[in-house]
């Protein structure tokens, strides 16, 4: 992959600053060794018809390349693996676990993580939504149980080594309320290892640094 | 792909009776004119380990075949798309925006559904639940609008032809309340369009008839 170009934003809510989706894209990008430019999209102009014909949902990340155009972070982060031995095992059958559980971490997982985050960040009826949170975070804690049974002693979880589905099943582990995760230390030590890698820290430092640069702007405006 | 089996639930609830995800995978199967066999799960049995080997999270469905070991829907459709002319466009760029609309579907869109149906259908707290369902609603609307503005006049997702995107867009479109869904005339008319095919039908068909089947079974031990 050649002229790559990622879009991130140049600035997000303190809650959401480190847990932007571009992070998996970045770190699959440094894991693989690819450079990489990013267009930074000022809050309000995800919306522009530009940014619209990149990602229909008005988010990011997106990525645009000589021979690649692509939205979804799960999409971008499985064609850099394509391209890249860091993130994909040889083995085909090791090839189809690596998909398999990358979509896992996005559709079995995630959504139920998402949930949880829903209901403490974003809904407008703070009483029933906290009513039904011991519902939902039971629901991720079996999520969790399972993930960790299937994870058992190994580092990570494709063919005993580091893969593009590690990418996507941390990044969605770090969305997980740390007083939840603590009950399953082998699934927090997983997370701690993912994040221990020097391609996530530089990853995560890069999508930080715009944040703080542009924060005076954003907070005058609000 | 040769000596395809898939599994799938012999009964569920009448809520999820033509809506368990092995129905993604027969249809993509029956458009692949791929021949597969299926082995029906008992309720229950689902979290014995011969079925937590091939799927972690104890669910359906799953694919084994001579060639390929996968769990997840949107893992297994793609890979019988990557196999298949009838699921996968020959342009590189258009199979970039299929494996976008892919994860789209799955992790931008379907989580949103899902929340709804969570709320309508398996949330304990019923008068909590209900508070949420207007905010809810009106996400799933916010992502219904810009698909069917990136669907415009179109008859599909990509490349103006139909694709794996579509099995997974459509099948989670079927999710959406009609009431809902009514608002998007351009959307009902495109799931229409998908569960129009005959290929649709054929799967449909399939996943229904075992629970009939079964049900007797059920209804005793119930």
């Amino acid at each position: 992959m050649k002229n790559i170009t990622i879009t991130a934003y140049d600035w997000v809510p303190d809650f959401a600053q480190g847990h932007v989706r571009d992070l998996r894209v970045r770190w699959a990008l440094r894991e693989a060794g690819l450079p990489y430019d990013v267009t930074l999209i000022e809050q309000g102009r995800q919306t522009e018809p530009g940014h619209l014909a990149r990602q229909p949902f008005a988010q990011v990340p997106t990525l645009d390349a000589d021979e690649a155009r692509l939205f979804e972070s799960g999409a971008i982060v499985w064609r850099i693996a394509e391209r890249s031995p860091t993130l994909m095992p040889e083995d085909a059958a090791d090839r189809d676990s690596a998909l398999s559980w990358c979509f896992s971490a996005l559709n079995s997982v995630e959504p139920f993580v998402a949930q949880l985050t829903f209901l403490s960040i974003f809904a407008q009826d703070k009483e029933a939504a906290g009513r039904l949170v011991p519902q939902i975070t039971a629901l991720v804690e079996r999520k969790l149980k399972r993930l960790s049974d299937a994870l058992g002693d190994k580092d990570w979880l494709v063919a005993d080594r580091f893969t593009a589905a590690d990418v996507l099943m941390v990044t969605v582990l770090r969305d997980v309320p740390e007083v939840t995760l603590a009950a399953y230390p082998a699934l927090r030590a997983y997370r701690d290892r993912g994040t221990a890698r020097p391609a996530f820290a530089a990853a995560l430092a890069e999508q930080m640094a715009p944040f703080a640069e542009h924060a005076p702007r954003y907070e005058k405006a609000s």
